[in-house]
């Protein structure tokens, strides 16, 4: 990649930088994006040195933009559940679910994990959109009893097949008692937190809820500490084992323009169950999509960054979809590629083009995700 | 400045590019912020001389980062005017209007420019933040007959003492016809749409509203062209201007932490008049705020940006206030800069102290703004 595709960001107080900003930045953080107006870092060494590491040892990430919402009093899971056509009735106590979340017309606005506190107590760590002001509109509209705002709490993620290890070290052997996308409560400098079993990446881990900035830097401490010997490395989401893994990115693969059928999220959508979701109506009518998220693969050498979304065609030039994220696989050996492809082209082995910025390309609709076990 | 204060920002489809993008880059964009998802620029030659451009000629602003929402149906006043304190009703047509909005308990979520386009169908053109997410809230919440979407539409600025000569020149002597906030229609490319003579500078000047993504360079083109003799450039909204002007920037200087009073803004409250403001009752409680913006001068050589709030304390060490914006003045030859300070401390000449981050410096309120004529 050269270094053409890059812009240097001004910084300012409108981009907020998480406690752990400065620290992690010293590490090494090479690059940034901008991620619900906070700063996040993109790579350490390379993208493809942090995704082997990733994949074999143990990282701690700094994900602050992932910004926290939280919804209390007595109308919050009636709110919640307006929302999204995930049943929330189905989901246990001490349970985190991810939640697509749609507009009346079952568009979608973001799609956060949510974690249960209390039966009126509810965490979202957002996708990159103010789902909050959308929450508090229906709040204030619907006159809903609820409390709407953003706490002081920062995700700190330590993901990786030895992140169960990592965090044995730190809080005991009772994390192993914590389920996939359940949580627990761990002291951290005395006080109680959440620490979830979830995280954006499918090398296992968890999501370590601080609850107030001035704990963050100590146990990121504490825990880089007592990783050294598993070599424990700071990090971030990455780009090709996301896309490897299907993890959609908000923003980039799926947005207000597209239902969660599209975005072939149909394992989330309780459409019977769901009655009090205002989008009910509208998606059990839309369930069958004109068009879906499918893995492809892109010929060629190494694809440049994708800042704008890539038309795809058929050979004959039609157009049938759009490429929204794709990188370089090293364990491929062929760029991986998410794209939003029409249901006449979508079947796996589909062979079509797709114009990148620096050439037009073969891409091939793939038949799964690379990175799911 | 030091390159350290920079990051380097990683391209994605997730951080939106207007259709002048690569035009204005090649105009020679230095460095560039995120707003609304969007990357704007920040500079083209420095921050001073752009400033000292931009109050004696003319230049053409991209600021596509001031997303257009389009709300439109019956009910689309009524929405509206559920989330700003300004009376709507005082507005005649063809008008565009600073309008702070706020939530039920009056915090301010957004301080768009409204355009009244019919008296069924409204622009708004956004601050930092997803408005158009509370919007859409609430009016599923009221179950409003509205429709809300994000338009096709970007806004190129033509802003400086010559900007009136440059707009004569493309569209005819029609365009002295357009008062203060008001608008015309003009011609491009054959399509008639909204020249506003508003933007984000005091300097005089238009928001031309450009209706469909295709337009946008031909007319940038032939703006360029017109102007040439008139020293015409590339800008975009410049820090030293913007900081004299007192004109505050969401996210920055003002957010959901403060309301209207806090932010300067009580001659936009029409709380008398404007009954279908949600925050109606709140808000005629809280205009003695106990806290405001003011205009401060910061001592010393020229200070670093400010990429977090900088505390504000009095000679005894007493937290009275924080300062947001901050920038060397070429004229004023010292460092002006905007902050919220507290009741007690916000007379003019009031000596305080800012903890910067290179060094402790003095503070003094400003008697006013140092930009507004």
């Amino acid at each position: 990649m050269g270094m053409d595709h890059y812009v240097r960001l001004n910084p300012s107080n409108r981009l907020r930088r998480s406690p752990l900003f400065d620290r992690v930045r010293a590490e090494g953080a090479k690059a940034y994006s901008v991620y619900n107006r906070t700063l996040i870092s993109q790579w350490f060494g390379t993208l493809e040195e942090d995704y082997a590491h990733l994949k074999t040892a143990v990282q701690v990430w700094d994900v602050g933009g992932e910004r926290i919402v939280e919804i209390s009093g007595p109308d919050a899971r009636r709110l919640i559940q307006m929302a999204t056509p995930r049943d929330l009735s189905r989901l246990g106590s001490e349970r985190c679910a991810y939640v697509p979340m749609v507009d009346p017309q079952g568009r979608l606005l973001n799609d956060p994990v949510l974690t249960l506190l209390a039966p009126d107590r509810y965490w979202l760590a957002l996708a990159d959109s103010d789902m909050f002001l959308y929450l508090k509109g229906l709040a204030a509209g619907a006159g809903l009893d609820v409390r709407i705002f953003e706490p002081d709490v920062w995700i700190i993620a330590i993901q990786g097949p030895r992140a169960y290890e990592l965090a044995e070290r730190v809080w005991g052997r009772m994390i192993h008692d914590i389920g996939f996308f359940k949580y627990g409560w761990v002291d951290v400098g005395g006080k109680p937190m959440v620490l979830a079993r979830s995280g954006w990446s499918v090398q296992g881990g968890f999501e370590l809820h601080v609850d107030g900035s001035d704990y963050a830097l100590p146990i990121w401490e504490k825990i880089m500490e007592a990783g050294r010997d598993l070599d424990v490395r700071a990090g971030c989401p990455n780009l090709i084992e996301r896309i490897e893994a299907g993890l959609l990115s908000y923003g980039n693969d799926i947005s207000v323009d597209h239902t969660p059928f599209e975005a072939g999220l149909e394992r989330f959508c309780h459409l019977e169950d769901a009655t009090d979701c205002l989008a009910r109506e509208t998606l059990l009518a839309e369930q069958e999509p004109t068009r879906q998220i499918r893995p492809v693969e892109i010929s060629g050498d190494k694809v440049p960054p994708v800042a704008q979304l890539w038309p795809v065609r058929t050979l004959e030039g039609e157009s049938v979809g759009k490429v929204s994220s794709a990188c370089w696989s090293p364990e491929q050996q062929t760029n991986v590629a998410i794209a939003m492809i029409d249901r006449a082209y979508w079947q796996p082995g589909t062979r079509l083009v797709v114009d990148a910025p620096d050439s037009t390309r073969e891409l091939v609709v793939a038949e799964k995700f690379w990175g799911r076990t």
